[in-house]
């Protein structure tokens, strides 16, 4: 079991989102979070799932290993939303929602969380992606959406479990608590063998 | 808006479901719940999908139509776990809750709702399935389980939103709250054209 596995370790969540808190409670780990700080730009030729990776790579970079407690194990991640070619980030304002709503809408993207592991001895990132599908959403589902639920600290302007969700989406292929932020059975996985 | 459409309707969601209420209420629907008592048997000729539809209706056949009032709708619903040609029900003991996670284990099942709404005027009746991939789960993770959560009311032995969710679903296909016990989104799409 996972947990006794851990038993030793001061398990360290770098993230400051309170889904990924609440995701990794769930999985049922005793751990503290803590905030990063980091410019979240990539080199322009990256695409998708190495987005995702070099970000989660850059936040846990902020941990020098040399000055890392011997027991630390520290987990940071980053989540993106994939379309067509292109990131879709947190919206800036309303309008920057409607728009990017607007181009989820009646089609498919891919979210995908790039996941890094670190300890002072060792580092191992993997990543988690989904396919989601959403109906076509009206300009009054959109509308109320946005209004009631200001989806500015999410990027794709909108979260699986909040309304939009329940509404919009048909149908998704692969983690669903990825989606929300943190694939946490890939994460259990991947703990599992790496310690 | 569907919340508009329905506002002369008295939703009455026939499912003492904890499960499915939260997810209606989440859907954004004012509505009551009212206890439905059926022999949920079925015929041994059906198969999957017909299940599931067979029971969400019988239950619906439980409010006669002369004697709904006539702003009643009523919403019932069935989930059945299906895997191999067969149904996985409601795990009986400690023992055939042990018997059925290893069916699961390292194995893919469809999750299939059958739902059935009612006016005075008219029925009508969908279903949604979900594929769900476990893991090979350990004996230490399917007694751990057990001994926390008591399975006993699931179909399945599972709940997707409990720690062996987690810990043990690699991906999905089809919609996460169908798995939970409504498929909200279709459930939303089939209002909006029955109305």
């Amino acid at each position: 079991m996972l947990v006794e596995k851990l038993k030793d370790y001061r398990i360290i969540l770098a993230s400051q989102s309170p889904r990924r808190k609440k995701l990794l409670e769930d999985l049922g780990l005793k751990f503290e979070t803590l905030p990063v700080d980091v410019d979240e730009s990539y080199p322009s030729q990256l695409k998708a799932q190495e987005i995702a990776l070099y970000l989660s790579q850059l936040k846990a970079n902020t941990f020098n290993f040399d000055k890392l407690c011997s027991s630390c194990l520290i987990i940071t991640a980053d989540t993106i939303v994939w379309q067509d070619g292109q990131t879709l980030s947190k919206p800036t304002d309303d309008r920057d929602a409607i728009r990017i709503l607007n181009l989820l809408s009646g089609n498919k993207h891919e979210v995908i969380t790039g996941v890094t592991i670190r300890t002072r001895q060792k580092t191992h990132s993997f990543y988690s992606s989904t396919t989601v599908y959403f109906k076509e959403l009206s300009h009054e589902e959109i509308a109320y959406y946005i209004e009631q639920f200001k989806p500015f600290d999410k990027a794709g302007a909108y979260g699986i479990q909040e309304w939009i969700g329940y509404i919009g989406i048909e149908k998704i292929e692969g983690s669903y608590f990825n989606v929300v932020g943190l694939p946490v059975q890939r994460l259990y996985t991947e703990l599992l063998s790496f310690l």
